[in-house]
C-alpha cells in the first residue's frame, strides 16, 4: 500500500538511509526543541470553517512572484540530496516542475546549478544562496543561476556559524569525499570528507543587511531572504530590497530554543504589511498546516523533510507522491474549509487552540 | 456485570465488532486531533455546583421543537447501522423511542425512512439528510421521511467531499454489497461494494444557503442544520430558516484540525441569541458532560458513537442501557449542581478550568 | 524506616487493607478527574518565599472558632473508620488530641458521639452532621455531641444523593453487616450489609438554607458549612448563621468535574470578606500545601485521606506520626517562608505558577 | 567519546558516583518540584535572533564586580566537593580560573578559604559565606577569605534551616567523619559522621537584614546575596548594601514549590533596576539558556551541578571540558542571536513561549 501521508514516508526513508544519513537530515541543533515546536505549533491553532460554501471546483493553484503555482507549496532548498538517492536535487527537481511547482537548489546541492537546469529544464526553479568568504564565488554561483533560468535569488541569513547538530557530532556524520559539492570544492582547495561544520567554516559570518543591498542591485534576479523570525528583520528585507521574505529557523538546526516557525509568522506578516509576500518554512506535513499558514499571511509554504523522505523511500516517484498526496490535502482542506482557493484563506478561518 | 459507563461500552463494542468495522466507527479524518479534541474540550471546563436546593425531585425531562424529550440527549444519525448489529437503524430507534427521547436516521441507514417507521412506530424521529447530485432522489427522501410521521429534517452541510479518514484508506474498509444502504442504491447504478468516499461522490458539493432556504420552503418540516462551528454560519443558517441548529464537526470525520465542538458552542450560542435552540454534537460521554454543554447555552446534546457501541456489544438492548446510563447520570449531575431541570442550568455552573 | 511523607502512608495503607476497602477510601467519583484535580490545584501555585526574617521560633500554631490549635490543618470527618482499623475513630481522635488539633466525627462513624467521647475525652472535636429523613435521628444526634463536649457542628451540604463512585461499584463494596454504624442502624430497620448508596438514600435531598437556619437556631454550637464551592453560597453560609465555612468538593467523591478545592478557595475567601474563617478541604499532601492554602485565605486546612492511611498503616500510632510529620513540615514551610506564624502568611506569599 | 553536553556529564557522574552520593548532590526538597521547574523555566521562553548583523568576532567575555570574566557564567558554590573528586576545591577552582572566570567556595567546603588560595593562587574567587551561630567563626571566616584574595563574600541567606531532602534521608547519606569540613569542625566539638540537617543546625536562623548591614560595614569585600526570589528582598538587599544579588532557590534544595529562578529573575531585575548587578542561578544546562538569562536582565548566571558532575567524572579536567562546552555554546548562541557580546542581548531577544 503506498504510503497515506507525510508522516509515513518518514518511516520508510529512516528504513532505507543508514542511520548517519537519516540522522543527518532528520535532526536539530541542541536539545532538538525547536525541531518539535515546528511542528508543534500547528497544534496550537485550530481551524473555523465555513459551510454551504459551492467548493465544487475548488483548488489550491495559486501565483508567487508573478508566476503560477499549483499549490502554495514550494520545495525548499536543501544540501547533499544525492546522500538521499541518486536521483538526487535532478530527481527531486522534475518531480516539482511535474507537480507544477517552485524547486530551490541549495548551494550546497552535490550539483552545480548548470547541471540541474539541465537534468531539469522545465519548471520553475529558485537558486538558494550562501555567501562564501571568497565572493567570487558566490557571484559566480548567481550568475550561473541567472543564466541557466533560475528566477529569483534566496539567500538564507540564519548561518553565520553551523548549528550544534548534536546527533552527527555523535554519529560522526561527514560528508563523504566521493559525493560531489561543487561549490565547496571550489572554496576549498582539494577535499577529502568532510563534516558540514568544515563547509560552513568557509561561508561569511559577517554579512550585513549592506550585502544585501549590493545582491539586490547586483544579482539581476529577484531576491528572496530565508531565515527572517521577527518584524524588525523583516522590516529591513524589504527595505533593502527582497522581494519576498521566508520565516524560517532552518528547520530548527541552527539556534536551538528559538521560535517555532508558525510562531513567528504573524509578527512578520505584520510588520511586512503587505509590501512582499511571506513565505512559511518549518514544521508543514499536513494540508492543514498548509491552510494554517495561508490563514495566518503566509502567500505560501516551503516543505523540507518530506521532500527527502520521498526521495529516500523512492527516488523521484516517491517525491512525486509526496507532492501529489499535499495538493489532495490542500485541495480537500480548502473544499471542508469553505474556500475554492488559497486566496479566501483568511484570518477568520483559525482560532488559537483552547488551552489544555 | 454490566457496564457502568458509556466508555466501557467502547471496549466492548471493539471486542464484538472486526477491526475495519470498528476503526470505521470509531475513526477519525486525519490524525484524529479534532477526534481527541472533541472529548478533552470538556475537560477544560469544571463545574460549579450550588448547595442546599431542594433536589429531591429533579429530573432531566426537557423540551425541544415543541415536543417532549425525557432527557437533553437526542440520537445522532449514523450511517450503516447494520454494520454494527443486526438490530441496526431499527432497534436503536426502539430503544430512543423507549428512552423517550429522539432518534436521527440517517440518509445512509440500511434502511428506508419508510421502513424504519415501521419498525419502530412510536417515538420522536427526525431524518438526517444529505443532497445527492440528483435532487430528485432528495426530494423523495423528503417526501418519504415527512409522510411516514418524521418530525424535522437534519441537513447535514459539513459534507462536501468526504474527509480523508485514514484508519479506512488503511483498513481497506468498504461497505460490503450485500449491505443494503438504500438511498446510494438509488444514486447509483447496480452497486457491489464501496467506500464512503464513492458514495460521497455522489452527494452535491456546490450546495449553498440559497439551498437551505429552497428545502425550508419545499420540506414541509422544521429543518434543523447540522455542521455549524461558527458564529456567520449559525446566523445565516437562522437567517435561512433552521428552526434549529446543531454545533458539529461531524465526530472528527471530516476537517481534523477544526474546532472542537464544544469550544464553538458559546459563540454559536452568542450568535444565534436565543432565536433557535442550539444542539452540541461532539464528544459526549458522560453526564456532566451533557450539563456543561448546558450550562454553555445548548438546549440538548447528541451522542452518536457510544449508541453505535451499545448496539455493537448487545443490539436494541445495549442502546437501551446506554440511554439509561446516561438517564442516571444527567439526573444525578442536574440534582448534584443544584438544579431541578435542565432548564436551570445557568452559565454560572461552568467556569474555564485553571490551567496547569 | 518511618515514611517520609503522607503519600508513603497511602503505599502502606493500599498493602494493608483490602483492595475493596482501600478503593472505598481512595475512590472518587465517575472519571476521578476532580479527585486528581484536588492534588493537581496546589501544583498550580508557588510560593515566593522572603528571606532574612528571624524564624528561629517560627511555629505553626494557630486558633479556630476561639481556641487554640497547634497547626492549621484539622481532621477531616471520614465514615468507618473501624473499616480501616480496629482503632477506629476513637484512635484517630485520640491522636488528633494528642497532636493538638481538631478532629471531626462523622454521622457515619462507626461508634457515636458519646462513646466517642469516652474513648477520647480530650482535645477539641467537632460532630459533621448528615440530615436524615427522619428529624429525629438528626436532632438526637446533634443534642448527644453537644452533650459530650463536641465544640461545633460541621454539616456537609454535598450529598443530597451519593455520588456515583464506580470502583466501589465495581468492585461490589458495601459495608459489611457486622461493622455498626449507630446513625444508620437508628434510621432504617434492622440491617444487614449495605451499600453507601443505600445509607445516603436515607438522607434528606430536600435541605434548603432555611433548613441551616433552623440548625443554627436549635443546635446550641457553632455551625460550620462544609461543601461550599462558590460565591453565591458562601454569602449564603454566613447569612444563615454559619460561623465558619469549609470549602470542598467531598475529596471528588461526589460530583466529578467540579472545581478543585483550592480552585474554589479565592472566590469564597473574597465572598466571605473576613466575617467567617474559611476552611480549605481537598487535596492536602504537604506541609507547602497548608502554607498555600493559608496564602490563598484560608484559616485552616483539612486532611481526610492521609489520616486514614496512618489509620490503617499502624493504626492510632500511625494517625500520630502522619499529623507529627505535617506540623513539622508546616513548621519548616513557615520558617523557610519568612514567617514565624501561619497569621504571617499572605497573599503576597504566593503567585500562579508559570504556564508550561 | 567525550561528551557532547552537560546532561551527558551527569550521567557520567552517575556511574562515577556511589547512589547516596549522587543523590546527595542531584537531589532537592521535598517532591522536587522545584528541581524540575529550574529546569522547565527556560523552556517557557523561546529565543527571538537578528539576521545579517557581521559576528564573526561575537565572544562571550564580559565583566562582573570590575573585572573580567571568559563568559557570564560563574562557577556556583557548593559543599563537600571532596565527595565527588579527590581533586575537590581545589581542583575546581583551577580549572574555573584556566576557564577565566569567578569560583566560589563554599562555607561547608572541604577545606578552608586559606587551603583554597594556594591549590589555586590564580583566577578570581568570591567565599561564599553561611553564619554560624557562633558569629566568632563566621568573622574568622571572612577575615581569612579577605586575607587569602577572594574578591567577595557572597552571603547565601535562604538557609535558616535544612529543606526536607527526602532522598538523603531514604538513603541515610552522611558526611563521613573522615571528609574534613572545616568550618563545621570548628563550630562542633570533636565531630564523627554528620547529616547535612546536623551541619545546618549549628547555622543561624535568626539572621536578619540589619545582620547583612553588619557584614557589609565589616567584611572589607564587597558582599553579593544570594537567595533573593522577590522585588522586596531584591530591594532590601541594595538598601543594606549588597553589590549585587543572586536569585536563587538553592537549586531546589530548600523550599519546594518556590518559583524558578528564571521565573524570580525578571521582578527582581525591575526591583533592582540598575542598581547592581543580577545573577541568575538554578537550572542552567545549556548556552541557551545563559542568553535567555541575559535577555531576562541578568549580567551572569551560576552553573553549580553541572561542575560536580564534571568533576565527579573526570575530576579537574572534566570541569575545565564542562566549562569549555559551556563557552562554546555561549559564543555560538551569541553569535546565531546575532550579538557580539554578552550586553547586546536584550529583552527583545526572547519571547514567551506560546501555550500548548
Amino acid at each position: 500500500m503506498p504510503p497515506l501521508n507525510l508522516v509515513e514516508y518518514e518511516r520508510l526513508a529512516e528504513a532505507a538511509l543508514d542511520p548517519q544519513t537519516f540522522g543527518y537530515f532528520a535532526g536539530g541543533a541542541g536539545d532538538e526543541q525547536t525541531l518539535a515546536d515546528n511542528i508543534a505549533a500547528f497544534g496550537r491553532w485550530v481551524l473555523r470553517p465555513r459551510m454551504l460554501v459551492d467548493v465544487g471546483a475548488a483548488s489550491p493553484a495559486s501565483t508567487l512572484l508573478g508566476g503560477p503555482i499549483s499549490m502554495p507549496v514550494l520545495v525548499a532548498p536543501t544540501a547533499f540530496l544525492r546522500l538521499a538517492h541518486p536521483d538526487g536535487e535532478g530527481g527531486v527537481a522534475r518531480a516539482a516542475a511535474a507537480a507544477g511547482t517552485i524547486y530551490c537548489l541549495s548551494t550546497l546541492a552535490t550539483t552545480t546549478p548548470a547541471d540541474l537546469a539541465r537534468a531539469s529544464p522545465g519548471g520553475r526553479r529558485w537558486f538558494q544562496l550562501y555567501c562564501y568568504r571568497d565572493r567570487g564565488i558566490t557571484r559566480s554561483l548567481v550568475q550561473q543561476a541567472r543564466e541557466t533560468g533560475f528566477e529569483a535569488i534566496l539567500l538564507t541569513v540564519d548561518m553565520p556559524f553551523s548549528g550544534r547538530r548534536e546527533r552527527d557530532l555523535r554519529s560522526g556524520f561527514v560528508i563523504p569525499g566521493e559525493v560531489e559539492v561543487p561549490s565547496f570544492t571550489s572554496a576549498s582547495s582539494g577535499r577529502g570528507s568532510a563534516t558540514l561544520a568544515e563547509m560552513v567554516a568557509l561561508l561569511d559570518p559577517t554579512l550585513t543587511w549592506r550585502d544585501l543591498e549590493d545582491l539586490v542591485a547586483e544579482a539581476g534576479l529577484p531576491v528572496v531572504v530565508k531565515g527572517i523570525l521577527g518584524a524588525e528583520d523583516a522590516r529591513l528585507a524589504v527595505a533593502s530590497g527582497a522581494e519576498a521574505v521566508a520565516v524560517s529557523n532552518h528547520g530548527g538546526r541552527q539556534l536551538d530554543g528559538v521560535l517555532a516557525s508558525l510562531d513567528a509568522l504573524p509578527e512578520v506578516v505584520e510588520a511586512v504589511c503587505g509590501a512582499v509576500p511571506v513565505i512559511l518554512d518549518g514544521g508543514v506535513r499536513r494540508g492543514t498546516d498548509v491552510v494554517k499558514a495561508l490563514a495566518l499571511g503566509a502567500q505560501a509554504v516551503m516543505v523540507g523533510r518530506p521532500i527527502v523522505w520521498g526521495l529516500a523511500a523512492q527516488g523521484e516517484p516517491g517525491v512525486a507522491y509526496v507532492l501529489a498526496l499535499l495538493h489532495e490535502e490542500v485541495r480537500l482542506a480548502l473544499a471542508l474549509l469553505g474556500c475554492v482557493a488559497p486566496a479566501q484563506v483568511s484570518r477568520r478561518h483559525v482560532v488559537r487552540r483552547a488551552d489544555d
